[in-house]
């Protein structure tokens, strides 16, 4: 069925890093160069973990997933109610977090978080990831992204607030707003989707704008080692919250499980699309640390630009 | 009872962020000069989640506090049971975390993690600090840290492997490693006490070595951002795992409370001390993205070395 | 405000258990009586934990609370990929599970759950429910019910599926079905709303019928041990999940706050009302044995109905 | 290998609740004759959540299982904090349970826990229990259990505060305490292990005291419905905290796979000793009402004894 074949051994027949393989450190000192101004901008939204209130609610995520949690185990409000301190006076405020990120917050996907087959990228067999964890391609192989990015902002560059629901972003598009994309650089896109949750949730739902199978073919032949969008999957969604394509032509298919290039997905641009609007075709650094989860099939992340 | 005031105002009566408003732009901008060679070097200890295995246990924590929990929802052991592939044949992991950070993994401490009396640092309310998450001094207040670090390596210095169980670091011995500490650095303190994990974790419970009390004052008088160690508390821990330290003398009050010093606590430094070896006195570049939990107490990282 | 006293030390100044004092031996042992065929019923809702697919929406529950999840640790599928057996063939499935009851599925409120001014019930210090439980009321002082039951089936009573949305359930209509309550009784309230949840989860949402202030005090007057009902809230909800009585009618102030009632909400009662429906008027064994953890102010439980 | 035979088929091919389908109604109705002075205990061990405190470590559990979490997400505290109430002056507290049950407290195995080869009890494909929870013999098959009980107070028998560590109870003790086990009756057995909790965890540790194969198969011919310990495993466990018996003598293989027989561990039975120790002989009432997780290995339960 897959006409296109997976990108196996390119980087070695043990590789589960993918195309972060390009971020030696001579591109790393290459892509700090990248700063110009040395201003830093998250590009996480936040997580808001109150179990017993709405506030969960007000952030993008896809319908029907489990939102993160957030909850204190000890904090000022036990003080005030006659908390005995530690010791001599010490007070402690302590928490837990519970993230199921995909679908819920600004995250990072690992290599075997899709495929299709028996096969994960570059082969690794898919059986080797069970409960306890993927012992193969898990998101404690990408150490720590720091790389050359650019901005694809998508609706600017369109005149828009953000892209339509059922936008697919052409190569030809991409290309036209910044066509200097080199190996090991981050393509950031931005559709402007989540900009519609504050006005309507049910709207937001109704689908999603994304990449096009050829753009995601294009970003790959140019060798990028991430793509990052404010998006939910990187390619459009229907209404059913799925991709329309088939298998040939999905976006994870394409990049993750045939290419090795690593996805960041719902990620927060608005102050970076602001802040890159006079600087149409620079470029800047882009760091992103992925939690050490062994065997994660992704982590939350607070991914920066560094301008 | 603290003679020594807390800093309140120093960056104005509403800030939540301490010395990390140090970090400016053109602070960031020189901190990238640090970086000699491009290697990035994660900073972080493994999360080994497995629930129903002992992995989690092979990871040095504090004693008592609740392991990193992982979880698989859908796994390629799934598909070879027999479920079915989404759509035409996509295949998909997803799974879940939970972190209860203080104790048992890499993580950054907010400035609302620790206070004394009715006010967290700078003199924000305690009482804002409430089960559904820190109204002030909150972790997401972080955004990201990118700036110039220094290693103190004292073991190394001292030609041990690491240091002994109740060595507490004098000032004096950080400024004969590295006396070229400047505002806005991130001061980074190996001790080797995670060694002690693998040949005994009863021996890595028994204490841990760390700062002294005039130490901690020293690199706050130098107006460090970030205070990082691969020990639990930044200060020393006795057997019972808390510090011997007064409310006067202890690390977390003299840093986080009084001064605004964000703490990263429980870093793997190995790899990096042995990086660091042959380049003693040269700094390099530290980047740390805590997620952005609302009103977290601190979060989960994998803080990054650039060399 | 509050014109009707908490119901301070009518089990005397330190009781935390409420009417369940009722539920002597000998009023255990007369209830077992009521068990006339020995079928035992469930009462609990399904708890759908799967957290990568829509299987919990798929159960009635108030909008915006985090459903249950459920994660298996090892399984089936991980053998099926090649798991090793444990020992000499051995294999196992191993589980956890996140539940936050209120709102979500079948459960009992604790006596510390709800409160008006700085007393729980019976005037013990609410500022004793801390981050880590609460040291007074908590659901560990239940133990477990058993006592005699009475079903009011309210909408087969007027002829209906369910009852609409508004409707308020009145003293008299309860005496209509079933006048012989007892003290130490359970009443058990059906609504059917939940049948409302398969055709349209929106208009579940859309408010709740539930009991009047009124039957609720007839029902406190009459000292039932427990009042237990497949809504949400026992009392009739609005379209923003709230209450529209005021404090001094609002049904939790009643029964659970003024008179330390037990609360039981989210029951299934479709085949309680079935196989009692031939029964009108009888009595049977309710028994339910919420889990003992230490301050909760509440539990999901497993009720079963002896007829 | 197995010699003894699945018992496949016997409650008919689609069984999935084993020796349960002899909790006729009659059977349940005679069992609650057995009740004789109404008085109900608890066998359950408390959950201890209490995340920043060293609560949990005092209930005894296995070695390095995930202890119970128990979060307030909102409480008394906030509320002392300044919290504002709901509407016109409600408070409320909420709460969040986290729970691995097995090896961490009183809880019931389900028929899909432990199997050898391919399939579970009665030939039911173990390939069915997946990430997503078990489509064969989960935990919500069970719905409750009512049935009369025996106890086999084993120390107490032989004069003993509890059973050594590697005392393994024959049938022919078992017998010598109570011969006149029933079709579908619950057998309570007592070793007192987790008094040695108290004075050493170590001790505790260090193994447990438990039934023997030949107990075991015993009580399968007696056709009870489940076997309940206050022991973590039902048989004895090693200082590694596993069986020392092979494939063919292991307990729940024995019990829970070959005969679809339901296991209940880490009971509190304590309190039930010492009323039953005036009483030896006389049978009580067991409920047990696991939460009706789909596809769950088991559940924490509170059963209840009702004498």
């Amino acid at each position: 069925m897959v006409t296109e074949p997976n990108n196996w051994g390119r980087f070695g027949p043990d590789d589960q890093r993918g195309t972060l393989n390009l971020l030696t450190p001579a591109t790393v000192l290459a892509a700090l160069a990248s700063a110009a101004t040395g201003q830093v901008i998250s590009l996480a939204m936040p997580i808001r973990g109150a179990t017993s209130s709405a506030a969960p609610t007000t952030v993008p995520h896809l319908r029907g997933r489990p939102l993160p949690q957030h909850f204190m185990s000890v904090d000022g409000g036990d003080y005030a109610a006659g908390t005995r301190p530690v010791g001599a006076g010490l007070r402690v405020a302590d928490d837990a977090v519970i993230v199921t990120h995909h679908g819920t917050t600004t995250h990072m996907d690992a290599l075997c978080h899709m495929w299709s087959g028996e096969e994960l990228y570059n082969g690794h067999p898919a059986a080797r990831v069970r409960s306890y964890g993927a012992a193969r391609c898990g998101i404690e192989t990408v150490g720590g992204v720091v790389a050359r990015a650019v901005l694809f902002d998508v609706p600017r560059h369109l005149g828009l607030d953000h892209l339509p629901v059922d936008f697919r972003i052409s190569a030809g598009l991409l290309r036209e707003i910044h066509d200097d994309v080199r190996p090991g650089d981050v393509a950031v896109v931005r559709t402007g989707w989540p900009l519609v949750w504050d006005s309507s949730p049910e709207e937001y739902w109704s689908g999603q704008p994304g990449l096009s199978a050829g753009a995601g073919r294009w970003l790959a032949s140019r060798d990028v080692a991430v793509v990052a969008s404010d998006n939910a999957a990187i390619g459009g969604l229907n209404a059913r919250q799925l991709a329309d394509e088939g298998l040939e032509d999905d976006l994870h298919m394409i990049l993750l499980w045939r290419h090795g290039v690593h996805l960041a997905e719902m990620l927060r641009l608005e102050e970076l699309g602001a802040a890159c609007a006079g600087r149409a075709g620079k470029d800047f650094v882009f760091v992103a640390a992925p939690l050490r989860i062994e065997g994660g099939t992704g982590s939350p992340i607070n991914p920066l630009a560094i301008l």
